[in-house]
């Protein structure tokens, strides 16, 4: 048997690993026999070599099995997952969950609690007063067999080779590699029980992958891994050099859930969840075709069977229910600000991180795992690409429980939005959908 | 300034770090700012992308100032130092530097005590009774400027990035790259106070670099990084295919060292002693060129003076100096044995690696830091490559302090010695000097 530098020396030399020396790699590493600076070493070599698709499927598996398995066999049905390659101000499993499981796909979701300009869905969902993530895992499956759905934090038993290695990844600069991105997500489903995966890949300066090339590249590989390990895996490019919906923000995202799951959200986002939807109603064996899938998602939305499901579930998790019909006991910033134009023009573009930062700003977002989050923080865009305005008109409404953060976040949205002196064309939500 | 991940973000892409950076990268790792996984993930993107002459130069530097800096202004003359990159059974150091410091070069060297078959220059050292390597930074000048030379042990404070990076490379995989291999050799080389370096890169199965053109370029690097850094380095390339000398061992070794001193030792150590030491008469000013230097060597040895330093060197570090006219003052195995040839043949060669095994089955060797070692074990060769032996003739004596150590080492001695059925020509010692 190699030693664990002889397998460092693999893939230091351009070479290919059997599935048996990744399994080893994962396994040495969780038990902590293989310490971070040799996996440091091996994750450099990793992503500079990179690893072919059949390398990858036997990494994503030996991640997967590094931990417990959920099971989600006594829940009937197509067991369909979402994820999101990560983005600034995204709401849509909010909106996803309710809406699919309100025409018939079981969600049985584990979420993150992302360390970002705003919180991740957990967080998102903890600003719903009561609102709990912890369930047992009986419960979990009990409430998703009698709600339809259930979103909770990701077990620290489940898939532990992913936790480790991200955290490693996050320091050693080799986060950007697509086997090692596509390892993370595929693995993390694969553990969580999903038999199919619709994913998002975001594009543009608020999103992981910069360029359509690189979306387009990492989306190929997903797809194929997935096969790989018998999972049906299909994804859509969307465009993140806009912020999705308007708000950014925990408790400020929810209202904006709740506005879409009644029809009556921003068009983009509305877009996208009806986009997503679909498909998840398609693998999940609800319509035979997205157009078909599509006339349930909207019919759910107008005769409110989805905010009925959303109600019905927060309700299951012990939040107060009530908020679907009265958004005004979501807890809101005191102190408010209309950051409005300087000058007339058209909205050119805009730094998504720049928004992000400036959400963060407010203290909506944590810089460190043990900071605080602010569920009602954020701020709310009243302006999308493209859009003409002329000097005095709002551009975005910020919230803060200090008024002493609103300075450095006005400061922070101003340099985030460019405004410029020519029409500019809307640009397309989707790459590929 | 440029975060660690940043700087790791610069050669993990193929670019060319400045010279800043890399004396960030150094200092912050020694200051353990810089955690062992974060340097890992540097030296392997380093390993695969490369570094630059002016990058390896400027990383030296900087690995050289991580510490205290040998002053040996105070010592009269150009100040050369010898080093080679590591073989089995290497005598040199023992046989040059009273060599070299009888014909009034000064030697001032610092050495190590090394993990391998056998040990380092420090051990045989110690393997003469009463031998001190550990002098106080006065004391070993002064005895530079009395006796003019002394041996002492690295000093844990002089270049500490070289031995927290060395450590680290062990365990990572990223020894055998060129410019981490020159950055360690001649850091601590200008770390120690050297002017000028004469270096003998080893080639052949027990040593660092296995071929040819890897050792050639090594030297290359090795000089062109040296003149960047102001110092003379000269090279020579010497096969190890087969080990120097017939000694494997520590008093063994220092057994040879005595009889080289006095004209009688192996045709290829002394041969090797004369060709490096002329360089250091040139390189220090004592001869104007090779020839004349050798001449001087050669009457050092014909007249005692050579011996005769020894004798002051010993003396002046505590060791018994009868040991130069008595060799049976130094310990010696009390069990011996005569690995005689089973058949009669030639000797094609020898496995290297597998000879320093052998001896470190007789205990000559550590395989951990923390492994005694047994001065008086070891072994010596009777035969060298190209020689006819018939059946019964002796291959190598083995010398033990416990005889159960005698088998295993016997079965390795077996297995390093090729003996074929065709005559063989003997190799060349030099493939460069």
């Amino acid at each position: 048997m190699k030693s664990l530098e002889e397998l460092i020396e693999v893939k230091r030399d351009g070479g290919t690993h059997t599935a048996d020396e990744l399994q080893r790699l994962v396994s040495a590493f969780v038990s902590g026999e293989m310490p971070d600076y040799q996996m440091a070493a091996w994750l450099m070599a990793a992503f500079i070599r990179g690893l072919d698709s059949a390398e990858t499927a036997a990494l994503t598996e030996a991640m997967a099995r590094s931990g417990r398995m959920v099971d989600l066999s006594s829940i009937p049905g197509v067991k369909v997952d979402k994820h999101s390659t990560g983005g600034v101000g995204d709401t849509t499993t909010l909106v996803l969950a309710p809406l699919v499981a309100s025409c018939g796909v079981p969600v049985a979701k584990m979420s993150g609690r992302g360390l970002g300009f705003t919180g991740g869905t957990l967080d998102k969902l903890e600003s719903i007063p009561g609102f709990t993530v912890t369930l047992e895992p009986d419960d979990f499956l009990s409430q998703v067999r009698d709600v339809g759905l259930a979103v909770i934090g990701q077990s620290p038993d489940v898939d532990p080779a992913d936790k480790k290695m991200y955290a490693l990844r996050d320091v050693t600069a080799t986060v950007p590699s697509i086997p090692l991105i596509v390892g993370s997500i595929i693995s993390k489903k694969v553990a969580g029980g999903a038999d199919a995966i619709v994913l998002d890949v975001k594009v543009g300066s608020g999103a992981f992958m910069k360029t359509e090339a690189d979306a387009r590249a990492l989306a190929a590989e997903l797809a194929r891994v997935g096969e790989l390990l018998g999972r049906t895996v299909v994804c859509i490019l969307t465009d993140m050099d806009q912020p999705l919906g308007r708000a950014v923000g925990n408790a400020l995202e929810v209202r904006e859930a709740i506005a879409t799951l009644k029809g009556e959200g921003p068009a983009d986002l509305t877009e996208l969840c009806l986009v997503l939807g679909a498909k998840m109603l398609v693998l999940g064996g609800i319509a035979e075709e997205e157009r078909e899938a599509r006339d349930l998602l909207l019919d759910s939305i107008a005769t409110g069977r989805a905010l009925d499901t959303f109600r019905a579930w927060v309700q299951a998790q012990g939040g107060d229910e009530r908020v679907a019909d009265d958004v005004s006991l979501l807890p809101i910033g005191a102190h408010t600000r209309a950051v409005a134009a300087e000058a007339a023009g058209w909205i050119a573009g805009f730094d998504a991180e720049g928004v992000g930062r400036a959400a963060m700003a407010t203290g909506a977002g944590r810089a460190r795992k043990e900071d605080d989050i602010d569920p009602s923080a954020g701020l709310e865009l009243e302006v999308k690409v493209g859009q003409r305005v002329e000097a005095g008109d709002t551009l975005a409404t910020l919230y803060a429980s200090d008024a002493a953060l609103l300075d450095e976040a006005e400061v922070r949205l101003r340099n985030a939005v460019r405004i410029g002196t020519e029409a500019v064309e809307p640009p397309p939500l989707f790459l590929e959908a």
